[in-house]
């Protein structure tokens, strides 16, 4: 079982893979990731920047939301991460960040669609968008508002919170998950390229690309997440 | 209170920051701030390369233009600099780049609209294009009309500058403030990746974007500039 | 003759080239080259970070799929190298990357059309699409069925696997060969670059893009790859 | 008076800035510049990669195409400098690379016309496109007649080579020259980012940009090279 502070080391590492990867400028983004028993988590602190972030500025929160270690404001974004955590109890770790693509098909209000095996290796299907947030849910609390925004979009949808491991938040940017804070920083990576690759597909085919065949996305995502998967090496 | 040493220091830093920010290429670009008490500014040399910028060559400026330390000639462009340091108190440093996306809407003239959260929290509102100088202007001090053209269009148009702490000079370029060298840069940083991610959304869009809610895009920018903000950590 | 310890150290050296080169992130692509004599083919083992890579891991394995070399599982797209190395007997090594560009033609299912010399230099012709695969191919062995779908299209379409020294999958990526691993990867590369700049050839001309002329096609290519090649330097 | 050796040291000075200003891949550019009395000139051997060049490997050929310096083949497209050097007496330098925006211009045989002010900071009016070369050019000496059809354009033209320091060969790629080496890179540099910017502008204006002011181009080319410049510090 992970430590705290294995814990708190893993998010740190997580949280300085994302200007690592391309996924964000300045501060815009933020990993979290759970304790193995689901009732902690660890997140970045807010405004700190990537280079200088050090595992024990790393805040950890129980499900109230109250800080459990961590001497640092956590992030703004850290009531969204919580109802993640709160209504779908597999997702370990969560990933916030402007990244370039992935933001502007939130800004469009655009799904990602499946149009290649890239993105069929993280995601079993479409990237798509939530509503946007009413005035009510702005000013009363806005960060929270955001994350059951997303889970209402996901139940209602009648989804997987794992079998397609991210969200576009309208006008906002997407939010991603995975079962572990590196698998999500890989989604997140996934998602950013599905999304450039998703543009300059639709620009080479009038707005209106192929999309990938659905027993290829179907296999595509089996080799990697499905029950006799054989990518990769066997785990230790 | 900020010596003069610690200001050049601080204003070499922002400069030497243009290049690994990705904001410019060769020696498209300089940054400038103003002293504590508002009397004197700081600017990069002309045609020096960022990398061997050192504070010692930074260039010392009274509000009528004259040198008050500093070997080198200062940037071609401080007469700009010291009109918007002239007509606007509260602006405490001021980021020239030829940024590509925040430049090429400059040239297309095309103002850059809030589309998401990631503009709002930098910027209250679209980013705007002034007119064109007149070949008047562009005769009789090109650079000190090109400052003129800037004030003229935000006071014209009612603007707060620090609502929206950048304007496009049609043709040109962006110009870019905040109340610190590290802020105005950090606006830079912002601008550009506000105007790729707008163009991003358009080609997605079919040219007609929606704009973020009104209500989203106040919030936002609140929660980093209101009078209760709440990102980052306290001020010591 | 290249001994089996120089042929892994070339196979690890052109596979940390893929991100290198900017044709990866994660780990999504991966090198393999033949021995001198036909008879073996080293590969990149699946799911291992490319700058952790060691000659010794890289695995061997003969023309029936059988590992000779290695503790590590091969990369799962072993079967798709092994097809083209037993169709195409002069095929020294083969590159499989989901670079950004070349994928999203991939996806769009558009050729990349000869548009200029750089493209030219390594590609004789336009770089077509394969057909996707059926449900039967990818249920019953999809490594092996795309790599016949591949065979099949070169076969069909009666070209010279060296001539076009590459292939796109059809919602999936390229696939790219030469003669050593080096050559297959600098062809990856050109692969690359000539889909970007034929996606923005494409957008400066609404989507109808002149060919490059027939005789400059052939003369750019010959004077790297004709045999009276006066590209480089004499090989000593 | 520049030595020779420092002639070489020069030339692979500028070689070397080829990719680190992100202007080529693999191999796909060369620089060369003439000595100060104009009767010779230095320039990249052929397929050498740009990290492994040292001075001692630049050759030095006078203007009859004889090699004077150096034990490696030139360029394969020194011919087309040669003829450059030849018809143009104040030409001290020239850059041949394959970037990605300004090739991409140069295949739509499309100018890139000047936008705003970046371009006029370097170019004083558009990049224009040769036609492309017939087949008796290309089968008779492909690299003199890309020169020669690079001097028939500017010459029918009646274009001043130094007001504006580069041309698009159709099909191929940008060719760029300046009073030095390290001027024509710079050029070279301003080229492609002229270009990318050129290309947002047109996709932001449906093709049809706004051209910069007539009296704004001149006034900014001028305060670069015109009699009275004032960008950068004097020369010692």
């Amino acid at each position: 079982m992970m430590s705290l502070d294995a814990l708190r080391e893993d998010v740190c590492r997580a949280n300085r893979r994302l200007p690592s990867e391309g996924l964000v400028s300045l501060t815009w983004g933020n990993v979290s990731a759970r304790s193995d028993d689901g009732s902690l988590f660890a997140i970045k602190p807010s405004g700190v920047p990537y280079d200088d972030l050090s595992p024990g500025e790393v805040v950890v929160l129980d499900l109230e939301g109250a800080i459990v270690a961590g001497d640092l404001r956590p992030s703004t974004d850290t009531a969204t991460h919580l109802e993640l955590y709160r209504a779908f109890p597999r997702i370990g770790a969560v990933v916030h960040a402007h990244s370039t693509y992935g933001t502007a098909f939130a800004q469009a209000r655009v799904p990602i669609d499946c149009l290649g095996t890239t993105h069929a290796d993280h995601f079993a299907g479409p990237i798509t968008v939530t509503r946007p947030l009413s005035p009510d849910e702005v000013g009363d609390g806005y960060e929270v508002h955001t994350g059951r925004v997303i889970v209402e979009h996901i139940q209602q949808a009648g989804l997987d919170p794992l079998h397609v491991p991210a969200v576009l938040v309208a006008g906002h940017a997407p939010f991603v998950w995975g079962t572990s804070a590196s698998a999500a920083v890989d989604n997140a990576v996934a998602l950013e390229a599905s999304a450039h690759m998703a543009l300059i597909t639709r620009l080479l085919t009038g707005g209106d690309p192929p999309l990938l065949e659905s027993w290829i996305l179907a296999a595509h995502h089996e080799r990697k997440h499905g029950e006799s998967a054989y990518y990769g090496q066997e785990e230790a």
